[in-house]
């Protein structure tokens, strides 16, 4: 997930995760979530359906397709940043595999940013204390869409601060010409108890908008201490806004060692860097969002979107973030298939491109089925990783919660029946969501989450087979559920 | 610390360490060590030195001198590899303080390995699933001593074993021309619970000796899965070993997910990797242990070394690996200066050179010193990181333990009061221990030093103040113990 459109639902979101795992975990017993309980009369589903929600989530729980679908995204393709030959291996291989299945498959073309990393490498020159002939190596990774510098690099002093406030307080006097370091912790205290989420958007916010407000005051290249929970010197990399009214000056993640480093040193006296960042921002590129469809027998024109997004950032094989989110989608027609069975409403896959820095995917599609929007039953993303999934949060009427309740005891029983109305939902479903589609964000432990985020370290390895499996096992007994619903969704 | 001429004493001495920081634990009012215990009777010191002994644990605990030493061998010197400039500067700093200290400083001349870390990328340019014109990114780290790869690299297949019986199993048919990955794991269960020595026994065989056994067989590279803990994608170097009979090829850690990234590959087809490490092996270079003497006023011929060693590796600021260990052993004698204490015998700083990669400092003192052995009447070193000492293993005859059981017990009042008679001890101290000298190693709890050793992680915030004092506590109460000994040491 990026957070430039969703940071306060995130946070949010996560708070009220943090007070449910801990109810979970206290309570293993509770078999019913809190808040579907709250709005009873519970209704029945045929006993037909419940039957097949129950083989659904069995099957899932024993597949290891969305595992096997994941070490192919990640191994053999890789990191698939938009634009990059990975991520058109993607959509190609995607769009085979949703054939193989017997699905009907559009490619839907985008044009999508082209950001290109180049060489990152940094410095400190003069510091107090150094020994002569000597520099300290400062590792950091350029933020995604950064300008670069100049190709011979950089120059200048580095003034550090922990908040906007601070920034504004040193004003334009002590910031133009330098180079300015937001040192905002990442809380990872909060993180590991289950709040990674509201830790993220702290930290973020300095990631996202730190370079235009430096470059505001004159500053010539910005750097946030990484937005992330790790300190095994692992910079986080993610999007950054050249917001209009500002200039654009290059912006780059130091590890959280290397911000305490030049902290101590600055504290000390003054701090000058080389910087040199070379990333290239080319033409935008063709590139498409993969949708497949599952046809309903009785409702074919009514549609309940599965997705992830195929984009990842370029420094991992985006593992968690988010070759999970779809696999895990890729599962529920997968599924259907192995277990013959056929949905009423259209079960419609889509794997998103360019949730990381555009989100071309999300809004392209939403613009393009404007006229269509009625007939969008309800959407579902997975866009938290693959831990341990709780259940789901919805974006939309309280009303739909009473008629999920017995999909959400089926899902109990895998420990994933928590049912929770919030605010926002996923990025790329998120323009479903306020055109006021039904929209379902599965809603997943996340509590490692943000110590592998858009780092090297989002690899296949961070997945654990049988969470994974949880995650399918959800999404598919959601999807079918909402495809066979006997009555319509509240809107 | 490395581990090339040491791992099974380290292995041996965690195991026990385990099994005490659990007895520790479970019963936390134990006032005494359970072997000091056995080795009764109990001698008593003169009031006066237990007193004194009380001063300087209380001193040492509300002390931030080796801290701030610490801060500065880290933030403003940084990696001290042997031949570096930085090594010089930190030669130079610490002979100014302990000059400024008003001790006698000498600087005894080595001739050291001077090694440079180059270029080093790694990418696979062919597996199974690969997308057309895409390759994937290896992380690795060259191991210190690594000879280059040709200047535009080596592109060769990758074969995988486990451990050297499948390398054998493989013989010269199968490796012959291959880059080998030899992918042992770090044992992470068994460093958790506190046998991080043990575990790292196992896996750092394979950076010691993998390559020379590759190249006994005809292969062209070696790789190392990485001999520790973490798994942020994050390489650990190490020095190996280039023995006499085997061809020298290029070694290289590469991370624990990249060694499970080529491992699922390798397990579907053929892999190959184009290779490039450029670091060069310069001239040996002038250096120096730095030697400072704080004389004794009865015994001013018998000496009592204070130690830990000055280098380290080149990717962190060797905050824990073995800078930690100079700033304790300099508390010692700062210490004594700010109490206006002074000791019997000699208590002898030693900063060692060149521990990481060939020991010349610790093999040249043994040597020019060979002549005075007798008078060295004990030597202790801190090379285990910083964390919550327990107390010290000894190498030497059980008859100390008793002398020193005193000491302990004022020791154990901040929790480290263990003694422990033990085979071997710290690779500095190790010729001494050898000659007969009583050799004490400060036992820190290890449990996530393997995490961070020999890696760019290894810096200043992994180090915890309270931490630091209470080691500096102990390496002083010991020293001062030693120096005001009424009886001599068996030996």
């Amino acid at each position: 997930m990026n957070v430039l459109t969703s940071t306060p639902v995130v946070a949010k979101r996560v708070f009220v995760l943090a007070m449910t795992v801990g109810l979970l975990i206290s309570s293993p017993s509770t078999s019913q979530p809190q808040r579907a309980q709250e709005t009873a009369p519970v209704t029945t589903y045929p006993a037909q359906l419940s039957a097949d929600l129950r083989k659904l989530q069995e099957a899932a729980l024993s597949s290891d397709y969305a595992y096997r679908q994941l070490a192919h995204l990640t191994d053999s393709i890789g990191p698939r940043l938009s634009g990059s030959p990975q991520a058109a291996a993607a959509v190609e291989y995607i769009a085979k595999e949703m054939r193989r299945l017997g699905l009907e498959v559009k490619l839907e073309k985008l044009s999508v940013p082209h950001w290109v990393r180049g060489e990152e490498t940094a410095a400190l020159v003069r510091y107090p204390g150094q020994a002569e002939g000597t520099t300290q190596k400062i590792i950091l990774t350029a933020l995604g869409g950064s300008v670069p510098t100049a190709p011979d690099g950089l120059n200048a002093e580095v003034v550090v601060v922990n908040n906007f406030d601070e920034l504004k307080a040193l004003g334009r006097d002590k910031v133009a010409g330098k180079i300015v370091l937001f040192n905002a912790r990442f809380d990872r205290q909060m993180a590991a108890e289950g709040f990674g989420g509201e830790a993220y958007g702290q930290a973020v916010a300095y990631r996202s908008g730190g370079a235009s407000a430096a470059a505001r005051l004159g500053a010539v290249a910005a750097l946030n201490r990484s937005a992330g929970g790790a300190e095994f010197r692992l910079p986080h990399t993610g999007a950054l806004r050249y917001p209009d009214d500002a200039p654009k000056i290059p912006a780059a993640a130091v590890t959280a060692e290397d911000g305490d480093l030049i902290a101590r040193l600055a504290a000390l006296g003054t701090v000058r860097m080389q910087l040199l960042l070379t990333p290239k921002q080319l033409p935008d590129a063709e590139s498409y969002n993969v949708i497949a469809d599952f046809k309903g027998s009785e409702h074919p024109e009514q549609i309940i979107i599965v997705s992830g997004h195929l984009d990842s950032w370029d420094l991992g094989t985006g593992a968690i973030d988010d070759g999970a989110g779809v696999v895990i989608a890729m599962q529920t027609v997968q599924l259907l298939k192995q277990l013959h069975l056929r949905p009423k409403r259209t079960i419609r896959f889509i794997a998103w491109m360019n949730e990381e820095n555009g989100v071309v995917g999300g809004r392209t599609y939403a613009k393009d089925h404007a006229g269509e929007i009625a007939n969008h039953f309800a959407a579902i993303e997975s866009d938290r990783g693959a831990g341990h999934p709780l259940g789901f949060e919805v974006k939309g009427r309280p009303e739909v919660l009473p008629l999920l309740q017995p999909m959400s005891a089926i899902l109990q029983t895998s420990g994933a029946g928590l049912l929770q109305i919030t605010t926002g939902t996923e990025t790329d479903i998120s323009p479903l969501g306020t055109a006021g589609v039904p929209s379902f964000g599965l809603w997943q432990d996340t509590r490692t989450y943000f110590d592998y985020h858009h780092t090297a370290a989002d690899t296949l390895d961070k997945v654990v087979p049988r969470e994974l499996a949880e995650n399918a096992a959800a999404m598919a007994v959601l999807a079918y559920t909402l495809a066979n619903l006997p009555q319509p969704l509240p809107r």
